[in-house]
């Protein structure tokens, strides 16, 4: 058994925690990851923007209208592995995807199939519905997620124009093969999106080197960027001039100020911009970008590794001899930067966590338990303690002792 | 002539400005109205929202969760005269637009003609064209706006699904006749969606006494809630049961949490969130909402036509003489809270008086000065003020002098 303590000594990313805000006696954060935490420096560049919109007022503008793809650089840069001018900041995932999976399936009309997996995120699975003509689901291994054969198996009738896949599985945690499905959806003549909500700011992406051709992601979570910051989306330099945006905003328009008539969409990725940038969030997502990009996401991404190792030696050591399942795949370079603990009270076990032991975990259906160890701000000690506290409350049946009723969370 | 020291003195919402930030030495700020001054309590709200990230982390969502529709129910009450339940804060003006503009048309197949006017905000037009199989332009007045005989005439085919107008117009402000309009649009067989984004805060707009089936605006403009807070939605309570989003998101799906599959509208107006709210916004606006409520619209409306007559007032005397043209109504029940100032020189004269005399006007093409005056903040010595440097810039020509590139402004 590793000792946490002398991990945390060697963690070249030790100095990363004090950049973000912990409550004095705080509960311990293992929310898997719902809300990132906040970095100080956000809190600041927060108050900046605001006092700036009360000083500059309208000529704020001359700066902030540019961020949504100034920004989508830096993210591309920092985090993506994509290419300047492939990325813009703006809207939520659902947006995105919504305008992305509509345009392309515009733009080939005699292939509207779409596959996606039933595991899928809510929001990409009900957004996908509403657009596809027919939407074919892969039933994943619910712990390994989606693989090359599912997806090639699902592509064989060659009517699909798109594969919707999660970059990192909400639930699991399982890390797609996002080269080797991206290739066999080019094989089979789709395009390929990925939705990088549960992986960006946690693991290494490339998407520029995988060939990938489509993607979102949400900022809130690995990216630090606070509730409801903007979301993301990337398309592929050479597809930008092949897809137009459903919705038609003055955002996307190629000389906006002009205010003129008809539509005529701007060229690049700022075409799939629509309305007004929300400020406040993009300046909160470039504060983060700073200490990703001071981090670097290779270094990143090799910590969560060695944090979830570490939660999977736990698991094995203190929760498998209690009946709990790892959720989670075994081998690090097939996860994310969380991990899921299995058991069917797992709803009342996360209650009794939060009742009961000062942890914050959260619950994803039917039967897990879902910890996140974002590795900026994550130390091997607070994988050690909150493992043992979930053993705590499960060897001494805590969790019966709360209500069970499931009441909406998030 | 009145005396604006007079006026001022007599003004019942003079205590309110107080209520903003104002730059000591700061430019004469009569934008109009692109970006809303920033309230001293919003100031606040956004750092104790930031602080509570900090510290409640994921467990601020319980709050957080609903205020789409809490905030939706405070800007029924106080700025729309909407019922409780039939507004929604999220996403843009843009993306709302498209949501109920293509929900209608896929309800009512058989009358997918749509009609705005070809002066509309540049947004609804594109949105509207990317929607529509055929959109109709009504060719409105340039200083009157639409009125209910161009409508009438517009729809007489008997094949127009949506009308879709501007209450108060952008560039001269014109105050569209709401309850004429939609009568006529509702004669017509048509639904009519009204964009409220210049007239919300700024007039009394009664969408649930006139009728009104749909509406979108934004909050930046005269609700002050900052740049590139969330937009609102109204879906009038008997349409909320046919009509569905094109959008489907997790947020619109009637169990959230659950998770479940497939998608499921959520009821009410609630079906037309889409992702994540942005937290930050959403408490701007509820702060903005606090003052509005306190000074009551009707209070504020009447001061914004008391400003926008002296203004016009100040126009004849002023600027008259020197070839200026009102581009607004006269007519004090016919405009909005901004005031426009045609003159063939329009876009270098902003310029001077931003260079040179140190107002803050808008530009909007091809001619048009725009002068807000929003009533929680301008006294009606800065209507004289403004319109004095006005008049000084155009009568010693300093507009010569400024560079006449047009650029990108907002």
């Amino acid at each position: 058994m590793n000792d946490a303590g002398a991990l945390d000594r060697n963690d070249p990313l030790a100095r990363f925690r004090d950049e973000f805000v912990h409550e004095e006696g705080g509960p311990l954060y293992v929310d898997g990851n719902s809300l990132g935490r906040l970095p100080k420096r956000t809190e600041a560049a927060i108050a900046e923007v605001v006092e700036r919109w009360g000083t500059d007022l309208v000529r704020g503008w001359h700066e902030w209208i540019e961020l949504p793809t100034e920004i989508g650089d830096e993210l591309a840069e920092h985090a993506l592995g994509a290419r300047p001018s492939e990325v813009a900041v703006t809207d939520s995932v659902t947006v995105n995807l919504y305008k992305l999976a509509s345009a392309v399936l515009a733009a080939r009309p005699d292939k509207r199939v779409v596959v996606t997996d039933l595991d899928n995120f809510p929001t990409d699975r009900y957004v996908l519905e509403g657009v596809a003509d027919d939407l074919r689901f892969v039933e994943p291994d619910p712990v390994e997620g989606p693989t090359v054969a599912d997806v090639e198996a699902a592509c064989a009738s060659g009517d699909v124009g798109l594969v919707a896949l999660s970059h990192v599985a909400y639930r699991p945690g399982a890390l797609a093969d996002l080269r080797g499905i991206t290739e066999v959806a080019h094989a089979a003549g789709a395009l390929m999106l990925w939705d990088v909500s549960h992986a960006v700011g946690a693991v290494e992406i490339g998407l520029e080197e995988h060939g990938v051709d489509l993607a979102v992601g949400c900022t809130y979570k690995y990216l630090n960027a606070g509730p409801g910051a903007p979301a993301f989306l990337y398309v592929r330099e050479p597809l930008q001039e092949e897809l137009r945006t459903p919705i038609q905003g003055w955002f996307g328009q190629r000389d906006q100020f002009a205010m003129g008539h008809p539509y005529e969409s701007a060229d690049g990725v700022s075409k799939f911009l629509a309305g007004s940038p929300q400020i406040l969030g993009l300046v909160a997502i470039r504060a983060s970008l700073e200490l990703l990009a001071e981090a670097g996401i290779e270094t990143v991404a090799a910590k969560g590794r060695a944090l979830t190792d570490y939660a999977v030696e736990l698991h094995d050591e203190l929760l498998a001899p209690l009946g709990v399942e790892l959720g989670t795949p075994r081998d690090a370079a097939k996860r994310g930067a969380h991990v899921s603990f299995r058991h069917p009270e797992a709803w009342r076990i996360c209650r009794a966590l939060i009742e009961r032991a000062d942890v914050i975990p959260d619950y994803r259906g039917p039967d897990s338990v879902r910890f996140g160890f974002p590795p900026l701000y994550t130390r091997f000690v607070d994988v050690r303690e909150s493992i043992e506290r979930l053993r705590g409350v499960i060897e001494r049946e805590e969790y019966l002792e709360v209500d069970a009723a499931f009441t909406r969370v998030t």
